[in-house]
């Protein structure tokens, strides 16, 4: 039963008064540690746990962050965008995991995989596969099932075709490339799932930085393809967690 | 029953032989017209039937995609982009509904509402409102119940949040706003189902045609807001109307 | 035989002295018409003649144009981006042709088919028709037989691999594509051959007039791919046909 | 009283003679350092003493301009992005205390608190902190009682309503925010004092370095809001103070 | 005395429950006509009631709107971004004064001027004209007493050097500018008070319809200004009103 | 003799006092019309009178600054920016000569060529032909022999070499060019005098209305070349005025 | 004979059944090594082995990709993009060649020159010569002989013009150029060979990475030249080295 | 005597043939060192001789490079962008002055001054200057004398003012100015005689790396103001030195 509820219920079976009540659900959902304000409601209002986004903190804040949200009764905590160096200076409580080519970390324990399918990460490149890693560490945090197929770009299209089964069974895909980003098209029209692309700072020259790979994403000639920001693999994790698990 | 599933039936029940079937399978999916190649087969790979784009065709060629779909046994088609002008050209066969605000026909008939729960799509301003009926009349055609909140932009939050309710309720959230496109983010923030957002090319300045808002929307500091392009309605409808049939 | 070597045949035959033929050379490559400077020595030098690009010329340049080519001996004119207002208002000698579709006129005679093979344009959409004309009247004018495989887009992918035999026995592929341009690539993974790519400006939205198809090419995983300006059919097709007349 | 009435009143006084008194008045305002020509009059024609842009200034050079200062008589001097680095290897005199978050420093005294009101600074994540910093540092250094409410980005959207009442009743709030920079728009639409938004560089892909914000802020839907060049809290302090000074 | 506070003044004499107020001030704020939601509250929580942004809108959805602001009591309604062609389609009650160049129109009654001081309008040139009135007309709706200054561009700097004390004397300065936008800075190096700058559309070539202009105010080397979107004359209006009303 | 110098005599001569000759100074160098300020004394301090520029501004506009100027003693007035629709409109006083290809007026009188030596005006194609005579015409109405040399691009560089002492005798070449804008560069290798480049509009896709000529004249390997603002015809000539008058 | 001839050989020879050829066919072309799917087969389809971008691949990865191509057969294997620093970490069977300027390496053997002539590499400037060597490296690999004339920009247009015969006796020209590029444009008009161009990060301000070449090579006015990304000295190469095998 | 004109007079007075004198015309102009190509006969053809570009060449190249323009008889070389470390490493024959504010180096002689006036330099702050002095050492190499006026920006007009004379005396002026350039048109509406200005990458966020000043200038209200790249001293010293050359 969640906290809310527990709350709600103990008004009903008067065991609080209603300005006890107000004041718990009003105090709770914020723990502010003055550089943060950690939102521990946020499980309650949308489905999922806050994720410590760690690139621009400080050991000490993530340190922080992590604690705020234990004390909460958070049991697993994913933080993104880690580094190695920064991971051996945290001094959290309980057991860390931590995936170098995701970058990221989860301490304590992800949710068992209970989606309605199996989500299917693809990249053009073996450049490409610390992005989608980041996508797959965050989908397996948040109680998915995960198939990698990776360095399919389309210059070799039957090395995509090869996997065409794998693509069409998934529940959701998640095509992952730079370059000219054209993997999102190709992929779009061959399955009948959401597909959610992620543009790859991976390029050089007029790739811009991804620019030019997230422009050909949005104007993808396939119908069923959306898109997130440039090397926003914990994104498109997210979002294909929500869709993998519609009406649960 | 579809006419793939036909073609198999028929080779279980030894009506025709494997190579005849073959021969069906491989010549039927594309009608060639010469300035295009309708693919009479995607509904059965992809789940929804070809959409026209009418932007940049004639209403000869727009005929002509109609009756080659009809043919081969659609019932129904949804052309977007189409001006009341070139409706009045088309000589097509059967019903045209036509939603004027979308700028968008469909000939024939409608996917009864199936989805999982209802698509609730919320604009910006009253600008944004003929990309946002697109998107709607697009997830209508596809069987999806539509509740539309328009004009709630951010500026007077108490707008949006009178409305909290329908939009957590929601199955999937479309949200539309041109300007700043802070929109995507905030809605995005208060519910937990997935959001597409669209930016629309509605402000002035350096919103530059919707790049300001597409920005916004790719940047947005909420986990479960994924983006498609500029004006783009039909594709925001397309995909929630995937997402709300999922395990369908 | 060219005009300069019937210049030089005169001075080995001693019909003119080197002096006068030094004139006669400096003097006859320009015909100096005030708003334009005639090429007329191009052919000589570069092995096909000038081309008039119509879009900024007026009728009546363009006709003065065309008489200085015909008068220092050149058979056939190609003119390009010429509306259909303005043909009638040309007032030249010989045969024109007019090609509606690719906006271009042919005065006088075609070069004939003489290449090294087939020069095989394809297109991602039906909108994409008027700049692959252009290429294709380019194309034969110069010189080659010339193949269309127009809409077939990589959304649908077995539009373009049911051409694929078509497109591998090529000599030189042209795709042409708008929105993200992944035609390009996807037939640059196909095929041995050189694929020159076009741009289009055919999208909405953030395809920001062709640079996302442009950007998308430019970095094609693919690495046969070269790429030609926004629209630029006549470029594309003048650079097939070098390239399908090597060695000759 | 200041430099200039000084001088005037003795003017008026017989003290000194109308072309002594033009003298001082056209030699004082300029001490000219070679490298810098410190403007000494800044304070009596605009009400805030020159401020030192330190990041690309040497130490030597902040040192002669703090000194030239002085000696005309500015009791306080504020020196922005100035590291810690370069601050051991200042030579000034009086006191000087340092602000590592804002990177900043104030030699000698601070203004009294003597606004009209509270300027609050919020922000929208823990990391645009050194930008609002800067700008809280220097609106206290100009004499404002300032209040940081910090982390309270849109996403979660309860985390900024529970300081509306700080928000409501502000004289200036300033909004510091990367990313898609919609906190700027939604406390428009909440206050009803001058909001002065500083979009920060913090994001990364399609954010380009602040751009998004920027834009964001730029095309707010809501209407009292103005912005500043990205990252320049030194600015958006230094106007809140101006606006929290009118009248006086 | 405001509705807000005679609902809660009728509360505390007994007149009307607490449950009566609490329906009176959830249902009062929004008027919905479909295509908008218009804010009855606004003048309360914002000091500035509702105006409409007419560019986008039908005749027909302006009128609207000005009913049902007008039957929520609101007595003076302005209008932006109203052509003439569009002015003559209004229906609505009351008087309706059009100012031309500006391109808006006030229904109703003006707020007599009760600010600070005086609100200077300066701009570069005469094509910055039209957005200087719509400021103009803006700030004058809004209670303001405003001075004109125009054309008075820093290429002939002894033009704006002749207004010197005009605007000196400025509570806020709104600096217009197009092409290179240089004059905000000049002004705000002058002024001691709030300056705020707009970018006007106005120059061609690489000036990218007020790309230039608004990129130089935004890295203004004086310190006092900040600015508003390109051609946005309304917003820069409204800002210096609240400006020019602090601690009223 | 100069209205300025005319005042100081009669100062010094004792004709008019010296409040009298401040008064005459400060108010004469500014007719105001509202709408405009005319300069009336910039001939005096920067050797050339003001020019109309005439895009924006209305006939009545056009014409009251006319007669200002004429009314302060300017004998010749140049319009750049005029169609020939406004021109009819114009009610000048004096002789009006029309420039229909450099879309430009002079009224009254033209300097007569007294300048250094021979301004060189080259084109890349027929194109750029109104840029460059709008150069020309402002450097005919400042007193500059102009030469023209159009349509050379270096894609014929035969065409240019034969150019090559016109070009290399010049006191000043203006180079115009749109595309890639090549021609700056080969003719500032070519040359020992100041070359002004002048980007034009002309081209497609790519071009981005003449920004691919900006950059390519910006970066210019050729060390002897500055570069203007995009099709500023009017521009390039005025400079290259003030260089072929050096010394005088 | 290929490995593909071999099998279909072996099956008209009735050594392999249909079936078994089927499965080597569909099984062979690619080994899967998790990281990277090598393509063991592109020679057969496309008629050059597939080339390993070493960028951003360890030495580990590369050794793996290395030992792959050698065990499916293929002799010689070229790797760009490769430090010294990573070249020393490589642990392949074989001799390897490395090219510093190139930044490249060859394991095992080059092709034969056998094309139909000669490929020549120019360059605008001496800091062009990486680029221009992983070209000419490249182009040998594949079967080219090469011929480098490098710094001949354009500002000091003789230096190219001495090399005009090398140029007008090419195969194909690489024109690879930094600043403003013009290089392409100039060799476009001079010679009748295909020209690729190459744009190259050199320059600095608004040459923006190369963006101004490209932009200029985009835009070019001679008509038979092509283009690739910027830097891309490889793609350059591999086209050329197509171009100059055509027919064979 | 040069040495063109000294193999010229041979010719005249018989000493060698004309075909001696062709070739020791052809063969001279360059020095082939591989890696460049040294151009001997600029000072011919332009006046100047050629300057070595230091940024990305080595120690080596340079050496190299002025020993060949040193046995060509050149006798002053400037070389510019040239660090302190990569100066040690130079071994050149003759004096060597390094001036490491501005980054630049002369070998051997300065020409002496002989323009027909004084070259102005103004920046708009501290953080120009080794930009102006690239300049201003560039200048002096050519044979000019230079008045510097650093950090004069406009946001202290009386700092720019005060030295107004200077400005007014100039025979050229240089404005270099970062952050939003305004410094050249302010300086460009008070003198008359051209004035070039530089854009600086001097500034953060929105001034692009100095984008926004270069824009700035580009749009210059002040019609005798061109520009050259961003940081481009070198080039603004050239040309100003051209133009205080003219007619000698």
């Amino acid at each position: 039963m969640s906290e809310t509820k527990k709350v709600l219920q103990s008004v009903k079976e008067g065991k609080i008064s209603v300005e006890e009540a107000e004041l718990m659900l009003k105090t709770q959902p914020l723990i502010d540690l003055g550089y943060a304000k950690v939102d521990t409601h946020r499980a309650l209002r949308q489905g999922a746990a806050e994720v410590i986004f760690g690139e621009k903190k400080t050991a000490e804040q993530i340190t922080g962050i992590v604690s705020a949200m234990q004390s909460s009764g958070q049991n697993g905590v994913l933080i993104t965008r880690l580094s190695e160096a920064k991971l051996k200076k945290l001094a959290v409580n309980g057991v860390i995991e931590y995936f170098s080519e995701a970058q990221a970390a989860i301490v304590g324990e992800k949710r068992a995989a209970d989606g309605l399918g199996r989500i299917v990460i693809a990249t053009g490149g073996t450049s490409d596969m610390s992005v989608a890693e980041e996508a797959a560490v965050t989908a397996e945090f948040l109680g998915n099932e995960v198939e990698r197929v990776y360095d399919v770009g389309v210059s070799g299209l039957h090395r995509l075709l090869s996997y065409k089964e794998t693509l069409m069974s998934a529940s959701v895909v998640i095509a992952v490339a730079g370059m000219e980003g054209a993997l999102a098209s190709v992929i779009g029209g061959l399955v009948s799932c959401p597909v959610i692309s992620v543009p790859t700072s991976v390029g050089y020259g007029a790739s811009y930085g991804g620019l030019a790979a997230l422009l050909s994403m949005l104007n993808s000639c396939a119908s069923g393809v959306s898109v997130v920001n440039i090397d926003n693999g914990f994104g498109a994790g997210f979002i294909a967690s929500r869709i993998n698990h519609m009406g649960k």
